[in-house]
């Protein structure tokens, strides 16, 4: 299994709070969880060329996960339109936190992925809860998993519904956001997982850092060839039509 | 639209801050709400011959909404049975809160139906957010529905993934609950909506009643007939087989 | 209820076996099979200024019907991105036939909208089987649509999974199609349906006409307002954070 | 993986031509096509105690294939709740052919289960189509699997929508069916699969023998703990409301 954690990787190199949370940058804290279940990862980040996905590259990929925040407006269009097209062929994507507006997510769902948000400085306790505890996404995770502070997303949430919802969160403040959202999209799997602010230790959780190893292992499941029928040749007769 | 609001009707008599409360019993409130939005209801209940259900009446509903809670197991199989054909046969069903454990909520569900509970005398907030703000059962609503005082339902809900999911409760405790489930079945369209415990005034809420008015109209929407096709007759050739 | 029927109406102006089929363009016969289901409305086509969509207009539009074949590429981005602006806020879409691979479609989907195709001169016989015959979009079908001549579309259909699955078609060559999908995007609906080569008299046909109206009526049902909650004033207490 | 697989086993003892096409039972052709793809299974019949069905043996089985057809009333409704039980617990469940009528499915489902069906007694060419090709439930299927000879079902078929729609068949005769259907209920997986008629040799079709190999790697596929949250004790703060 190939996995590529990209990462837009810009506050770790411009606020220290950051820098002090993500020494590594947050791509750095994905990868190192990833690999705590034993999931080999590489890196690919905004300002390298091409954003570190040449195609041959992507063409290797298996899952990739994506990380971006402000500077969504600058992926290339070309970039997001290879992607999406591995997506179809079958990468496996998982989107997270504030990627919901990148312009992969929002190509892949057809929606504006708008929700709704609100300042709090120290964040505020966050819950998210396993409805279907039965779910691959969700093996290994207890009856919930508490982040003492958190950024809270709220709803609506305006993507498609979820081919599959894992995790719906409740907030402190009095909010609630399906926060684990399974899609099928051609023959990928992507799924979209809302904890992980840059200005909270949410990647270095152990349960948050099993949930994206669940996610790898989900997104990659193999999938069928399904070669495409040769219809000129392999129908039933059409003659009595004519 | 032909609208029956059934009621074990035991509470009511049995306690007293219930009859307080529901003096009319919850069958009373629930018609009262739905009549405040037009739409007028007649009522049923457990302790009449065949609860208040006979076939010939049965066949003349449109929407039966269901409120059960300590007397579910002294319902006939038989009326289940009844009330199971004609939602497949295209009645509208409204199961209100401890209804997810009736016979006929898990029969036309397949699954426990169980839920996570807690011992709260004095209740807790709820919060309602539509996350499907366009849907027809969240006309009228803002963006979330307050309730001072609720009993919390929470997850795991054993449930099939509904068809659509509708509202997502909040609770003051630290859970969440999916309130607001859309089914369809057969030719019948059934909403289960958990507010509606009966020491609490849930159902003299005028959002509330909202809810319960877009749900008749929404779970009497106009169905097709769909006669059955004379596959014997209507066929293509199939002579080349032999 | 306001109506627009969009057609790309080239083939009409310019091949002569479409001109004798469809004398009033494609859209003059949706129009008028919608006529005959009480549903009045009026026709946009490509040629026109802005494709005969400004946003005034559009912005009064509560249904658009979309067909287009050829001249995907010359639709204007900025109208695509107009369409699915007022579809997130709540305008019914039903996108007909090749208009599988229009702009609007895919944006929407967020997938490449292919599907199997093949070359019959003649066309093939197809049946249109609704599978939820309680759907509203299969009101007033019989069992099965019977086309006598029609081209063939078939799986595998890269599209979302449907919200909703209405019609099946089977070919006469050999193949199958989800031929009526429904889709909830943001607080609009849309309806894709198969049928309506221009080769074809289809439009013409009573059974596809109840379709079409149906599918007017579905995608303009009411919807909620749903306005935003201040998040910002209506928390919970956050101070225990801090 | 601890694969049972149940036969009503009636069919094959009493008709010559049944017991000719399988003279090790429908379970020991399956048992066959498993072992095909490395996956060994037990059998267990109608006619043993308990159906063969223990409660200690179902308690260590992964997933249960389900073939049955004449005796559905026979099956005792002690078995046909314990085995609810164990796939709402996690076990896999698939249901061949006419199991579409026997209590466990129609249990499970809620709906009637009801199809379309005909007389043909030489069958007629079916042709299976993976809608989803990247789905496990198509991995090593072509574009589709054609039978030569089988029994038609068709539409409307009532069940709930499938979580995940796979395959749909056509057949020679003019109709269309959903007949790959997956559905989770609790913690289980469940794999509708419509060929397979008792006087046809479908279950000896190595594309068959294929799709029932990924039903039971998909139907066992690994589930989450998810132990129960002491919601007494994990709360939130409630006394602000007293």
């Amino acid at each position: 299994m190939k996995v590529v954690v990209w990462n837009e990787y810009r506050h770790e190199r411009q606020a220290e709070t950051v820098t002090k949370l993500y020494p590594d940058g947050i791509h750095g804290a994905i990868k190192a969880g990833l690999a705590a279940h034993g999931i080999a990862a590489d890196a690919a980040t905004l300002d390298e060329p091409e954003h570190g996905l040449p195609a041959a590259r992507l063409d290797q990929t298996d899952v990739l996960f994506w990380w971006g925040h402000r500077a969504h407006a600058e992926v290339d269009d070309a970039v997001v339109e290879r992607v999406q097209r591995r997506v179809l062929a079958g990468m496996g994507l998982v989107v997270l936190h504030s990627g919901h507006h990148s312009k992969i997510f929002r190509r892949l769902m057809g929606t504006s992925c708008n929700l709704v948000w609100r300042v709090a400085p120290n964040g505020e306790r966050e819950r998210l809860w396993p409805i279907d505890p039965g779910h691959a996404l969700a093996a290994g995770i207890g009856p919930c998993i508490e982040l003492p502070a958190s950024e809270m997303y709220g709803e609506p949430f305006d993507v498609p519904a979820p081919d599959e919802l894992v995790f719906i969160s409740w907030y402190q403040g009095g909010e609630v956001f399906r926060s684990g959202c399974c899609y099928r999209r051609g023959r990928g799997r992507i799924f979209y997982f809302s904890p992980g602010h840059e200005t909270y230790p949410i990647y270095h959780e152990p349960a948050i850092q099993q949930v994206l190893a669940n996610a790898a292992r989900w997104a990659a499941a193999p999938h069928a060839d399904g070669s495409r029928l040769d219809v000129q040749n392999r129908r039933e007769p059409l003659e009595r039509l004519d």
